[in-house]
């Protein structure tokens, strides 16, 4: 059990505190609307961006660029935090490509912001719908972690572990490039109507 | 029905050369050693490298650097062909990154090299065992295919339909970067046993 602070109270938000509160875990769900944050999850505690952040464990359930601001507002508050990046950082006037570099990923983007925090990538390869069902398909939801600290990434494993969906390592930090890659992948074959936005890939055993 | 020729005869190669047979295609296999080229499928015509390429669809069923001496060697034989890349052109002295230009991928660099031909990305999401089986865990084995010639692709699709595994557009050849990007990271979740080289990711509906 964490103590994990969503940030974001959005569609993502809400699945991922759903997750967590399943989990067993304390889960403080922050938006720019402390109302909405109040609406993710009732057995979440909310609040609004701003007030004092008290995970251990930050998920930043923002888009990229929402996920930066948010970063440089917080300031020192994440120093020592395990700091999860969702985000798919599509370029959405193309929706051909991303807006990080080619050989970098939106996590090391934010890792280089934040150094006094532990960044992971997660959950950017899964459906809101996929974390609320716990299916992907006929399969279980697999989480795919990616980061640099072991014991960070035990963490939010173990954080995710009991809730009823799977939660893996998918190795080291440089790895959030081809899971942002799927990401958009998936995002580009839901919108061509060759997966649908409930499902998406799933890893088999 | 298309007339298919598969280049290279190991663990891909065959399991290409069974689903092509399965569709109802007429299929060729060319090898280095044509009694290679033989063992992979008794319903296919086998020959050497070097021998007339009898397919409108070729697939490269080889690593990537043998694919580019090869596509070297064949020259004005690929002139006009569907060109089928199905490699991951991983960098194996760090298992870390591919070897191809970071905003690119390997079908962009074979498609330079053999502008007569149209080139499409396939197959590289799939291990060998899930062509056979046709499963991916409880899921249909799918194909991704992405390129620029919707003719080309539906080519490739409709070869496919009837073996018993999908087949779906994924997109422009600009979406090879990130087949390459699901490919490799299916690469190191299997080295490290978070799924297995018998399935992987599973394209749910």
């Amino acid at each position: 059990m964490a103590n994990i602070t969503i940030i974001g109270a959005g569609n993502m938000g809400a699945a991922i505190a759903a997750v967590a509160v399943a989990g067993g875990n304390t889960v403080q769900v922050l938006a720019r609307d402390a109302s909405k944050a109040a609406a993710a999850n009732p057995s979440a505690n909310a609040g609004a961006i701003g007030d004092p952040v008290t995970g251990d464990i930050v998920v930043l359930a923002l888009p990229y660029g929402a996920a930066l601001e948010v970063i440089a507002e917080l300031g020192s508050q994440l120093d020592g935090k395990i700091l999860v990046d969702i985000s798919n950082p599509v370029d959405f006037s193309t929706f051909d490509s991303l807006v990080v570099p080619a050989d970098g990923s939106a996590a090391r983007e934010i890792a280089k912001r934040v150094p006094s925090a532990v960044v992971l990538k997660a959950f950017n390869t899964n459906f809101a719908a996929t974390l609320h069902t716990g299916t992907v398909g006929d399969a279980t939801t697999t989480v795919i972690v990616a980061g640099d600290d072991a014991d960070a990434k035990a963490a939010l494993i173990g954080a995710i572990a009991g809730s009823g969906i799977s939660a893996i390592d998918g190795g080291s930090l440089g790895r959030a490039r081809e899971l942002e890659a799927l990401g958009f992948l998936q995002l580009t074959l839901a919108a061509g109507e060759k997966t649908s936005w409930t499902s998406g890939f799933a890893l088999a055993k």
